[in-house]
């Protein structure tokens, strides 16, 4: 191996060493800081940023990067060669943005997320307005400084920095058909009787919550010796570093589906983070995710796949009342599986339905590309919220807190990441397809708590993959086809006709 | 205020910036970190020691410190000439240490400290013992970089980190009257009946235990709007940034004493750091701790002088049966007081009575003073240990884990600090009669909870000052004297010679 290749892993690794301080700050602040310390964490953070991107911007680091990029012998190895081309990518795209901007957008952030913060918990967009108008105009120089791809927008910009190589048009074009199939089935459901939702309704102490998902964490694969499982408003999870990766639930009395539902989704994430090959490659693209489409397939999946389907329930119904007594005990397994799976438009996209929830995601997408091309004003968005929450869920909104001001991203400057969720809730259901052809038994494993085929599939096929191959050619590799909605949309109609007993 | 004096405060900051994510991730890997995350939160800790030196050496810091120096103007103001004064000290003796030693103590620590938690676990010297030799060296190499002052010790070099101005022959001179004085009471002390030890074997749940703890930490005044009460192996206390100062204590069923006596230990540490004016002068000597003798006089004090005396017992004796219903119902607040204060050698610092804690702190000053000296090899030490434990307690040594291995410090590689603990035990004594001149009815308000006026009384007197006067002027002005171990041994003689019965 050649010593300027080393040289270039150990630049990289110190670069992960910050950028995972940052994690950590990031992780604390949501989970764990004391209310007063939001001043000193903002100009924590700022500072930190800075200088990650120093590093990650130094000239040293390019020039590293062009010798070994000349050197041929190392370009023979396929993943050395895909290390490069994306240490490459990385640079380039860092490159363009000035170290004060990163340092600005930092601090704005740190300061938007505690004002959005309030106005959430007072209901009151009137004082979120400034910062959201301070951030659309923080990310239209983001994009600026990033460069319009020809014959593109300034979303195409931001989208990629979560979603490399995605367009505005490519996700609508994915979300138009999509749209198209889902309403007629939404609407079909509607006109039928709705399961029993007293599952919905059983309220489990908090403490019992806690312990119960963690046991449930451990058992469907996440390592704990290598992780947390903690409280915070928003779920989330962070690969914080190499034997660091932490999630977060929610926990209301009558939440129990919510959380366990949000822990799935978590655990999706944390485990393909722990998937990842970061002991030899921490801080190198062959040791980190693909774009958040990649990650949002792993935590839908895990989600929903497994979490909603009836075998995870069988298995689940016996723990469940190991934990919580007689609470759930005037239900089978059948219809715990049946509520879990109820159709039922609702005003908060986390708490949604396999189904309306991509409809939440369309209409974000829709607000925050017209709000960046500067067709929505700042000023107009809790009514154009509140009248497409109407018009596509038939729901009033009754409050900003529960309408416009519900999502942690755009406070956190994080505009273009939202169509990740549904291009995630795609890939995981065209991947289900193909693991089921290598798997052909796996919801009869699943029923019997056997997870480890599933974990070892992702992690052999996706996880120690890091960014050797990007994702669209991934999923190529492992279905056969571009990202298609269609397996997607069959998979739904199979299983909610079968609980809502719809027409083929 | 002139322009450069802003950019030095400027500079300062971002290095307190720096040092915050340094103290959360310390924090954290003491407190929540998983187990596998060590080595790389190693990685983190070393680069972002270096980039801390870095800045904390920075020749532009030295330019605008000069200037300022040179600036009739500022030197007018006594808080700002004291600021630049110990501005200069940092800076003098951040410049003596190479930056890459800085990386390499910070990366050494982070393995050795994992090495001593399996040894201790383990109860096997051996395997630390290598771990030892190493900072060792690295502590003589420290001292060595800082240079010994005339006629002193390399011990004097590493003393002066935790306690500035201090010698290992005034500590010497110091400990020795002191020693001469307590010996002779402890054995006095052993020829009288022991009072009702039955308090401290009262089983409570830890649950119960974690909600009391956190009630009088707030009862005291310590802010949880501003910090946090964690658990930890070994209960410590750090001041993160301004508005987030973080305490931990540890808790076992029958440790009840324990654990408390530990939270008002480290609340003292506590509210000592939410005083300082940090949010005016974050990062600057104003803002700052003095020593840790004056450090540890505020634990001691609240740990002691408040948490040990009868009037405390009083008013929590009402609060504990609310707490913690009957468990201690056979006992009036007399007896809790008494049993709080039972003399009795015990192999574990932290768990020792006021007495004979002192002696423990010897033991370990006279054995990393001769360490450090080459007159004991690290090979001999825990025999060196068990001897002087059997000699001054007149107690078997059992295993290594309740003998040399116990405490933290080494492992750290602070050696030099031990000392501090029995200055801060002298300091809270003298400081004590002074405010009981000022005070003279605190005993009966601590009997009625009101802690606000010693609260007060010390962030006025101390806290606010940040490090405007060096400990040994401080201590001069707040109580006409030098330190000196008398005001201690006149407490302690007339405390425990009132519950042992002792003559005057």
């Amino acid at each position: 191996m050649s010593k300027r290749y080393e040289a270039l892993r150990q630049h990289l690794r110190e670069l992960a060493a910050l950028n995972s301080a940052l994690g950590l700050l990031g992780w604390d602040q949501e989970t764990m800081m004391p209310p007063r310390a939001a001043a000193a964490r903002a100009d924590e953070l700022s500072l930190l940023s800075r200088l990650a991107h120093e590093r990650a911007t130094a000239p040293e680091l390019g020039e590293l990067l062009s010798d070994c990029e000349a050197d041929e012998a190392l370009n023979t190895d396929a993943a050395t060669a895909a290390n490069l081309r994306e240490i490459r990518h990385d640079y380039d795209k860092a490159r363009k943005l000035p170290t004060e901007f990163v340092a600005e957008f930092s601090q704005t952030t740190s300061h938007a997320l505690e004002a959005w913060k309030a106005a959430r918990s007072d209901s009151d967009f009137s004082t979120f307005r400034p910062w959201l108008e301070k951030l659309l105009g923080l990310a239209r120089r983001k994009a600026e400084y990033f460069g319009v791809p020809e014959g593109g927008e300034l979303y195409d910009a931001l989208l990629d920095e979560f979603e490399p190589g995605m367009t505005a048009d490519v996700v609508e074009s994915t979300f138009a058909p999509l749209r198209e199939a889902l309403v007629p089935l939404i609407d079909a459901i509607g006109r039928k009787p709705e399961p029993d939702d007293g599952p919905c309704k059983v309220e489990v102490p908090i403490e019992t919550q806690k312990a119960f998902n963690r046991e449930i964490l451990e058992l469907i694969g996440f390592d704990l010796e290598a992780g947390r499982l903690d409280v915070s408003t928003h779920p989330f999870s962070s690969g914080i570093a190499p034997g660091d990766t932490r999630i977060t639930s929610r926990y209301t009395p009558a939440g129990f589906a919510e959380a366990l539902s949000s822990t799935m989704h978590e655990a999706g994430h944390g485990m393909y983070e722990q998937g990842l090959p970061k002991s030899e490659h921490w801080g190198e693209p062959l040791g980190e995710s693909l774009g958040l489409g990649i990650h949002e397939s792993q935590s839908r999946m895990w989600e929903n796949q497994v979490g909603r389907s009836r075998e995870f329930w069988t298995w689940l119904e016996p723990r469940l009342a190991a934990a919580t007594g007689d609470a759930f005990a005037a239900y089978d397994a059948e219809a715990l599986y049946r509520a879990a799976n109820i159709v039922r438009p609702n005003l908060i996209r986390v708490e949604s339905d396999e189904a309306t929830y991509n409809l939440h995601v369309m209409l974000r997408f829709d607000l925050e590309r017209a709000m960046l091309r500067g067709d929505l004003a700042v000023a107009d968005l809790p009514g154009a919220w509140d009248e497409r929450i109407e018009n596509d869920l038939g729901l009033d909104v009754p409050d900003a807190a529960r309408g416009c001001l519900q999502d942690i991203h755009w406070s956190m400057g994080a505009i273009g990441y939202f169509p990740t969720y549904t291009l995630g809730t795609l890939y995981s259901a065209q991947f289900w397809d193909a693991i089921l052809v290598d798997l052909p038994d796996l919801p009869e494993r699943i029923g019997r708590g056997e997870f480890a085929e599933l974990l070892g599939w992702l992690r052999s096929r996706i996880h120690q993959r890091g960014r050797q191959l990007p994702a669209e050619a991934l999923c190529v590799e492992l279905t056969g086809r571009p990202l298609d909605h269609r397996p997607f949309m069959d998979y739904l109609k199979t299983k909610l006709g079968g609980i809502y007993g719809l027409e083929g």
